[in-house]
């Protein structure tokens, strides 16, 4: 064992890393902000936890409704990750940029995304601020499947057992080998 | 799309996820408590956050000390994990009983894990309740790494790009395809 650093760490300890795209929506805007940093943290009720940096444009829609749909992009949807992680929503709006589908929950007024794995409507139940991020922490009101789920999108390494999506830019994604 | 519920979206949508150990000490008692419930939470200060439920002996020790090593298991650690997150350091040593290495960090008294592929110091700097779990928010302080890195050891569904470590009583451990 070694001394070493967060970037050596990141090579062998930080891959694969599933990606879910926080929606949220407030008085007629509306955004997706793709996160790899999020975490389930209660059985009893359902909740899951999300890190957002207060200088995205999800982070103030997010705070200010109270809501947000955490929507889970399959295979097919590594290109529109790209464009909604590197991108504002306050220049643009990232479903018609994307050629995403809005859809509507039951809970909540955030869209859910028509073409995602899965959507989870949630409400806002608790917040920390952490360093650089803003802890949300998420009650699970309802969830929906797609009808035909593919495998999920993933942030990988480049290690041999995935297949890969996209590749720019320093940016890999993938999808586990079947 | 259509209305779900959580144990169907589990099989869709939370795996892989990538296992950390979170590690405590205090007044001469210590324990290894597995997480799947992690993430990162900031970029400057390097954070992560971990959810731990409050009857977890680990919860008490990293409450009373305000720290905590997170330390990730590769593929030779499965049966330690399952060791490790089925019992109660109330009744055992763990590092004992799973045939481990306690090693000496340089910030915080909590033990490393030798045998793991990587070991972050941690100091807590924020909590937050979340149900029926804890948030912990833990600045990282140092990191050490493997001579000698293997795979990470992650919990997995029964989809074909794994190699199996460990499958028994509903658990599932394995690594991704070389």
């Amino acid at each position: 064992m070694r001394k070493s650093d967060w970037s050596e760490f990141r090579k062998h300890g930080a891959r694969p890393e599933r990606i879910v795209w926080a929606v949220a929506e407030h008085e007629g805007q509306r955004s997706i902000c793709p996160l790899g940093w999020k975490m389930n943290t209660s059985g009893s009720p359902l909740m899951m936890a999300i890190s957002v940096a207060p200088q995205r444009f999800t982070h103030g829609l997010i705070e200010q409704s109270g809501e947000v749909v955490l929507a889970w992009p399959g295979e097919n949807l590594a290109e529109a990750t790209l464009l909604c992680g590197t991108h504002s929503g306050r220049d643009m709006d990232k479903f018609k940029e994307a050629g995403l589908t809005p859809a509507s929950g039951e809970h909540v007024s955030a869209p859910l995304v028509e073409e995602c794995v899965a959507n989870l409507e949630c409400r806002v139940v608790g917040r920390l601020t952490t360093g650089d991020h803003s802890v949300f922490a998420c009650e699970i009101l309802a969830v929906w499947l797609h009808d035909q789920p593919t495998r999920l999108c993933l942030s990988i390494d480049r290690s041999s057992g995935y297949d890969t999506l996209l590749d720019r830019d320093g940016r890999l994604f993938g999808a586990v080998k079947r």
